[in-house]
């Protein structure tokens, strides 16, 4: 039997280790296939949080222990990534992600995905249809965090829409906006990055849309400059949703906030149910920078946090 | 005749000064009988967005010239500050508070109510009860702007929600937010302030609730010091309602906006019918601290910028 292997962060160190065999421990065990790093890793592998432990919450694989779930051996699995006590008012209204004791897979306090293997509860695993990938199912979680735009801030047909950042959130968010008949504009840096979201309208900074002309804007680039462009973009009375976290504090021009009466909604997590629904319309595949195998974690991180390189996965 | 006065502003100077008598001009004419000194007045003094002319926005008084509109010479009247196009969606949507073009009185390149006399499109004023005081009416601007605050952050009975601030505007929204069936803890720094919120509850800065204790809290300290309480203050996908603009930019920790998925909703200005509603339950007469003639209006912008001073009222 060969050795269980682990992508591991700590005091700012990323190894590949050999680590012990997991435990059902009540819950479900999957063999990972197939893994993808986003930059919430990245930050992570850099000492956001204080994290410890096995990096990695972008998965597919399949159901080894079904820990007393529904599911069977063998079943290929995505999971939702917030693990709630499951006896708090939010888990028991069905959502965990807010639990105030939650783990969250390979970001709080519970071991993730860059790994052969991954528990998680039975009731977070949700099967993948025959018809999808493995490449496409390990897109739901962040299919899923770009769907919870909608579900934070819903949006009527017609609503002028942009989206600030070419980075893999930006883009899934734009294709998500654009496969729910919304037509986003797409706003970035990167032409090389912007062709990637297939179907969308996109500019370049140079090229982008007057001050105040959006009713939302979806903050996805995580600079700055790029939170006081979404600012700038939006008309009054309109919706910043932020989706990216900063290294540290933002300025924010709070007169601006208040006379203009802006609204500003942060969204993280969304659900896997209408991410699974979309992905079918959504090019994934165009998102792929490498696959590398797991071997090679540590090198393909610092492949993801090259500039130009989207959506680096790990193979097993 | 006595002289038309009028307390002007001009590259950071505040005096009290003859101007000539205003023209009608397709407006409402109204003689001023009594204005209140806002923060806003102060700000615009010390040079806030570059503001040139006649200071105020709070006020009573009687039409004497309706301007076309249907009201009559001899009624006494308050005034919505915001002067919109007329014609441009947002006007025709009957709201001119976030008109492009909109001119606002005693704030935006429009002469205000700390004078004798002032102009306003007939549209703009509303007919005081007779059961109301004047002293009661000069707070119906500062009263709407307070009931802004359920315009755009709704709240359902049993909804937890704080008050940071105790100033004029933070002991009205407090005040209000009572009126209308809900329970808010109003968290200032002055005792003495506090106790004029009549009918809330109140707790002092080191008696303060814990961390994530409310759904909503309204930030009406202008104080950074205070929107860093009110974020802490909010549980995830909490409401923080901005009510004051802050000198310069703020900053905020965006991580916790996204990961709590908070919201931050800005509040100008209100509507004047809903004030006019609630006014009676309001003791806005416990607000007052000083009454002072216009001629002193000088002197009265110094009382109100002192510490322990509430409004600070200019009589004719």
């Amino acid at each position: 039997m060969r050795p269980v292997r682990a992508l591991r962060v700590a005091d700012g160190r990323t190894t590949l280790e050999d680590v012990p065999r997991l435990e059902a421990a009540g819950e479900a065990l999957v063999r990972v296939t197939l893994s993808g790093i986003c930059n919430t890793d990245l930050e992570l592998a850099r000492g956001y949080a204080g994290f410890r432990g096995t990096l990695g919450h972008e998965f597919v694989g399949v159901v080894e222990d079904p820990g007393g779930g529904p599911l069977a051996r063998g079943d290929r699995v995505v999971g939702e990534i917030n693990a709630g006590c499951g006896t708090c008012p939010r888990c028991l209204r069905g959502d965990p992600r807010h639990c105030p004791t939650r783990t969250v897979l390979g970001i709080v306090a519970r071991d993730g995905a860059h790994a052969d293997w991954l528990r998680l509860p039975a009731r977070n695993l949700v099967r993948v249809p025959p018809s999808v990938t493995d490449r496409q199912a390990v897109f739901v979680e962040p299919l899923a965090a770009a769907c919870g735009v909608l579900e934070r801030c819903p949006m009527e047909p017609g609503t002028r829409v942009a989206v600030v950042g070419d980075g893999k959130l930006g883009l899934l968010c734009a294709m998500v906006l654009r496969a729910k008949g919304l037509k986003p504009v797409l706003i970035g840096k990167h032409r090389e990055k912007l062709v990637r979201a297939r179907g969308v309208e996109t500019c370049t900074l140079e090229a982008r849309p007057a001050d105040r002309s959006f009713d939302v804007v979806v903050e996805a680039s995580g600079a700055p400059a790029g939170l006081e462009l979404a600012t700038a973009l939006l008309v009054p009375q309109g919706r910043l949703v932020l989706k990216s976290t900063f290294h540290g504090l933002a300025s924010f021009d709070t007169a601006r906030v208040v006379v203009d009466e802006l609204e500003i909604v942060g969204s993280r997590c969304g659900r896997f149910a209408p991410a699974l629904e979309v992905l079918p319309q959504i090019d994934v595949d165009g998102l792929v920078s490498e696959v590398l195998a797991l071997d090679r974690g540590v090198e393909a991180m610092e492949r993801a946090a090259a500039p130009g390189v989207l959506k680096v996965l790990l193979s097993r």
